[in-house]
């Protein structure tokens, strides 16, 4: 079932639909405690809207699968992750808060350290941010010939080169050699590109070569290497395909920026969650579908740090309560992937959801968890199919067939 | 998994299987009681059958996707709703009990109310039955140049207008403005069609001309609006799929035309579910596969009419029994969709489903419902697989690989 499929059935409504993304929601048990970040938190609200509600688990993209934040998602607004794919460097690139255009082609770079003409260290002794901005603003004086070029850091040692200019495509190899003890390589049209393709293998070489000048007494972080370079995707827009007047409330610039992407419009919102559901609460009669994003689960999951994550998640708790009074048509509570603190990483788990609706059959699942969605009553099901069930419970979809 | 790899591991046997569809069976929660029609149902019979069966969820096309009963059937049946797709004029005439050849073309004809060149009433004032079948006697008056054409009365304001003749094709467009307040649409050629579309094109709308000054002074209903033209879609019969004598038991016209649709032999019955278990039961030596198909949950269901969903379950529930004791080697009773009284429509929920079988673990579900059942030991599957499990318990499916 494509989105194109569920797209024929959509029609337009006078019902409400909210998506709460807490990213890296999902957990592994605490060694000592036996229980996730989620199911140790205090979630009073959370557990009493579990209650009243249909459970279930989300698969991201597949199990056994790691998404990163792009595909997890793009799956949630109801994209197949394996076909529409934000390329590495289109992620840098609107990570970073560029705005690109459809014919830019962008890049993710690493400062890196090259010594005797190998790289012996991809992160440059792990860079600071303040020192990589400093970097990208020399490299911005580059001068290509027959395309302008804009670098902008990200975190650490990583930024992101944006190429624009005409006659240039993203179907050029990676200069980053991905392992120390070899030299960086050079850029090349991949096998079957065009004219377009080895243009841009000039242009990459020529600025890659012109940053190691500008870099030279820059030790550690005296070279560049690129990889993941890529255009935006052809990304058909929410809007259009799904029939409602959509909205991103987030505040990191790559979630508004994959926001954008899908057709949404970004809505301006602060860093806490009771800013969001603000956000929500102004704009309640201006869109059918909100799609709020918050940022720390993850973030402390990335840092180990699981009595953080519960803070993130008890931050929410204490806000969802302004949600529902908002009296939503559907409303779903849920994660873009796991970020268990023990892993320090993204992972592969399935989230717990939460599916509040007047028109679904409440289950026995009587708090928010891993384990206990587990057994709700929608079972589990891929991220992707979200949307459609989001859409139905909003009366938003006709009847497939006589 | 598709049809074709299904039937490449299909044998005969001696062995017999029975699908019991309870059409609009899945329901919603009742606001007072908070139970489903079915879980307020007496139903000793389907529990005692649950008890000792293993019991899941049917999902007919996809989460969120509320089907028709055109693909919701076909699925039961394994077939891929979303590629043999039945035509909505193709199911109005079969459902209107038109015995289509393979080349006719088929549609759904509403009469309507015109007035001053726009369609005011898409329904004539809701026209009763009988006056549809005096005006459809009219029409088929009318002689085209080039086809034969012939309408038959559906229910209320309904229709299905068959065209046959040489060179002609479905490929053209509605006429049917869809909303109230536009003039009824020229009937055209989708883009690409060829030479057949045009000239079917031609034909109706010399057609809906004819039928206007018929009907000019028939107001409410002094016009007709055409849509959803369609050929019988090429269906592989079950027979040949499936190496089995299949026979179709049911009393409404639509299903016998479904069960035709797909090979089987249309048994003569009555509309009494212990009528149809008598016919099972006279004809249990000749067939292996019996499709018996109830209709009042779902009719019940679409009056809002939760009392009589509760009734109809019931009537089923009583002579169950007899089936039982013709021993098949595999019977499910599962319905084909849901229509809960609650949205007086079909729905997009999952159907509860008991499947008994001596080759089956039996699990801890020991009542007939939807949310007990969500707990079985099948867990929530497509309607499209039921078809290879059935002929697996019935030991019809050879091993796959060496």
């Amino acid at each position: 079932m494509d989105m194109e499929f569920v797209s024929e059935l959509a029609i337009e409504g006078d019902t409400r639909i909210v998506l709460v993304v807490v990213d890296g929601l999902g957990g592994l048990p605490d060694r000592s405690t036996g229980l996730t970040e989620l199911e140790a938190s205090n979630t009073p609200n959370l557990d009493a809207l579990a209650d009243d509600s249909v459970c279930g688990l989300l698969i991201p993209v597949g199990r056994g699968i790691t998404p990163g934040s792009g595909p997890a998602h793009i799956a949630l607004f109801g994209y197949d992750p394996l076909r529409y794919i934000i390329g590495r460097g289109v992620l840098a690139a609107i990570g970073a808060g560029v705005d690109l255009e459809p014919t830019d082609v962008a890049a993710r770079v690493n400062f890196c350290t090259v010594e005797d003409g190998l790289v012996t260290d991809r992160r440059a002794g792990r860079l600071a941010t303040e020192e990589n901005a400093r970097l990208c603003a020399l490299l911005n004086e580059i001068v290509l010939d027959g395309a302008v070029a804009h670098i902008s850091p990200e975190k650490d040692y990583r930024a992101a080169l944006v190429l624009k200019g005409r006659g240039i495509s993203p179907g050029v190899t990676d200069t980053d050699p991905q392992r120390t003890g070899l030299a960086a390589l050079p850029c090349e049209p991949v096998p079957g590109a065009g004219e377009q393709a080895r243009n841009t293998a000039r242009l990459v070489n020529e600025y890659v070569l012109k940053a190691r000048e500008i870099l030279a007494d820059r030790y550690p972080a005296n070279m560049i290497v690129t990889r993941g370079f890529s255009c935006l995707p052809d990304v058909p827009a929410v809007t259009d395909l799904y029939k409602m007047r959509a909205a991103c409330v987030a505040s990191y610039p790559m979630y508004r920026a994959v926001g954008r992407l899908v057709g949404m419009d970004v809505l301006e919102t602060g860093d806490r969650f009771e800013e969001k559901v603000a956000t929500v609460a102004r704009y309640w009669s201006e869109y059918d579908y909100f799609f709020i994003h918050h940022k720390p689960a993850d973030s402390a999951g990335e840092d180990g740090d699981a009595a953080g994550k519960m803070r993130a998640i008890e931050e929410v708790d204490r806000s969802i309560v302004g949600l529902l009074s908002l009296d939503p048509d559907a409303i779903v509570v849920t994660g873009d992937h796991s970020t268990p603190a023990a892993l320090r990483s993204h992972s592969w788990h399935p989230l717990p959801l939460i599916l509040k609706s007047r028109w679904e059959r409440p289950d026995d699942v009587m708090e928010f968890g891993e384990r206990s969605c587990a057994k709700g009553g929608l079972g589990a099901f891929p991220s992707r199919e979200l949307m459609a069930l989001l859409l139905a419970n909003a009366l938003r979809l006709e009847k497939f067939g006589a």
